[in-house]
């Protein structure tokens, strides 16, 4: 007889997310007409820039020709892209990488869930509370739920200390989602140092990088000497080019990293996990995501880029104006908001949607929710 | 300090393939433009149709403008594509689906990969030989080796009997790849039978149903009565409308099915899985496989299934006429050939690059080598 994997009933029940749509439906049908402006989910709201749009039209074309249709591609990704994002998102800050050590994907949510899948069950998990919660539940998923919490607290702004145990893996995200904090070199260089020293692996989430303004921010991990021997490093599309429908993403996964033994590398790994369950990017989605790389693409991006910084950052000075205690909203598109008088979460959600017609995510839903929407 | 998950080192090397290519490549140098043939991997030759290729082109315009520009989609995938599924590929059939039981996505490999994921360790697993060497990979990956190889055979034309003891978990893939064999309805009917007296849950693999031309053969494992309880159901557009390079497939996961004391449905636990996993299909994906089910789409994409059925029957008959023995080919695209004098399938390869200029599989290699390809 079939039997189900168990760990699936560790996690809490998946509709909670309904309940939010559930209460903004119920505002629409009590306010007909009223706009509803939803920050709940991290979607993006401008569409593709021209230079991506052209692309992909080119790319459709050579779909049609038999002499330029492209079927099967390797499951690494095409080197066209791979060169684009070795050359600007890392020769440009003094990285160098190899093609071989740069996997392009249709998300970064199937990365961070595949990743995991390279280390055994009894390893350790530490993550940052609150975050991105796939974290967790991937991990709680496959079985292996030695999870520390890293309380995000106003008093350590969102930043929690290094653990005070030895732990195998490490999440980190910067800038943070949801809390917009963000990690300087100097505080990233002690995660590097702590992983080094623990023989932990670092999965580095920096999704959120294009954000990031600030010049002691740093964009990638490896901007940190020796963080090849211990990090691996997601980004994506998503944010970087409003890919949120268009599934774009890559994560960078050194030879330098040093395991267990040395009995075989994590980029072997990675490269046989990936050609076993993932059937490659689309051929048009990796053409629009070179476009990006040209003057003019990055040129369009950032016109975008920067207005979701503005609104961000109108978002976070009006809210203090109003004397609300906000974090992010600088380096990041994402405001984390202490609820005033200690207003439940949840009470807040409430007031936010029925007051003024916005929706958010209350901090006590977030383990529960947030999975649903990404 | 980190720890690997051993069970990837019970999987083969994973550079075997590039044998293939070194193989393939070193007789292009001594040959050189001499034309090869990759019969190989089980790509697909003919571009995208051009009912396709107009879709795509209007979605990617349709990103373009803020009025009609998507982000994030549902993980189960837009309704336009899902009531099309179930209205040509099922109700056609006298098969009623629900849209919660039909789940986008980006490609059946995946799918196959995540869909294990639901079951417990303890699962048994039976699968046939030869056959899509990534069930049996996902299985070893995560810890899952208590497989049952049923053989394929001259005696048994490849269409192997039922257990002789219970299992959990059975793939059947037909038309098999890379067999061509199939199973007839009545063939069929008591695996479905077989499933529900031992409580096992069928993996069906049809992504190749679109070359079925015998009557007697089932197009959807819900052909047969019951199914539902016991079957989740693989399709994908890849060889059905060329869309090797643009991934969109579904899983059908029928609400009935049956599960351990019924704690929580299959379909529950998969929307679960992909909520937390998967990130959706592009938007433009999954309009470019709506456009095959319009009457000129269908028109269209049934001329190339045409051309390679034809493809696949003149190269069985001229490999019958040189006098060996020849499966598949019918109501499959692939064709599997028994070896001259017992030659070792290795020798055979060889012999066919070098005097033929044709690329295939060896049997030998299978389990080594599939994976990497698809």
């Amino acid at each position: 007889m079939a039997k189900i994997n168990q760990n699936f009933l560790k996690l809490n029940q998946d509709y909670l997310f309904s309940k939010i749509l559930e209460e903004t439906n119920k505002y629409k049908e009590k306010n007909p007409g009223k706009e509803v402006i939803s920050l709940g989910i991290g979607d993006v709201s401008l569409p593709l820039v021209p230079t991506v749009i052209d692309a992909m039209h080119k790319a459709v074309d050579e779909m049609k020709d038999k002499e330029t249709f492209r079927g099967y591609g390797l499951v690494q990704g095409y080197d066209f892209l791979i060169e684009k994002i070795i050359d600007v998102e890392y020769n440009s800050r003094g990285i160098d990488l190899g093609k071989d050590e740069v996997f392009i994907s249709a998300g970064t949510k199937g990365d961070l869930a595949g990743i995991i899948e390279l280390f055994s069950l009894d390893n350790t998990v530490a993550l940052m509370d609150p975050v991105y919660p796939a974290y967790r539940d991937t991990n709680i998923m496959m079985g292996r739920d030695n999870i520390t919490y890293l309380k995000g607290t106003e008093e350590n702004s969102f930043s929690p200390e290094l653990p005070n145990k030895p732990i195998d893996i490490i999440y980190l995200c910067s800038p943070n989602n949801p809390t917009g904090t963000v990690l300087t070199k100097e505080e990233l260089k002690k995660w590097v140092d702590y992983a080094k020293e623990n023989n932990s692996i670092i999965l580095y989430d920096s999704v959120y990088e294009c954000f990031i303004t600030d010049n002691l921010v740093p964009h990638s991990i490896y901007e940190i000497e020796g963080a090849k021997e211990v990090a691996i490093e997601f980004r994506s599309y998503s944010k970087l080019a409003g890919f949120t429908g268009v599934r774009c993403s890559y994560t960078v996964v050194p030879k330098e990293l040093r395991i267990e033994n040395n009995e075989e590398s994590l980029n072997n790994l990675w490269r046989r996990r990936q050609s076993t369950k993932f059937g490659a990017a689309s051929y048009i989605t990796q053409r629009a995501a070179e476009a990006i790389y040209s003057e003019e693409g990055q040129k369009q991006i950032k016109e975008n880029i920067k207005y979701y910084q503005e609104n961000a950052k109108y978002i976070k000075n009006e809210l203090e104006k109003v004397g609300l205690t906000v974090y992010g909203g600088e380096n990041s598109p994402y405001i984390w908001l202490k609820t005033p008088n200690n207003m439940k979460s949840w009470d807040f959600f409430d007031k936010l949607l029925n007051e003024a017609g916005v929706v958010g995510t209350p901090r006590s839903w977030i383990w529960q929710i947030r999975r649903r929407i990404f």
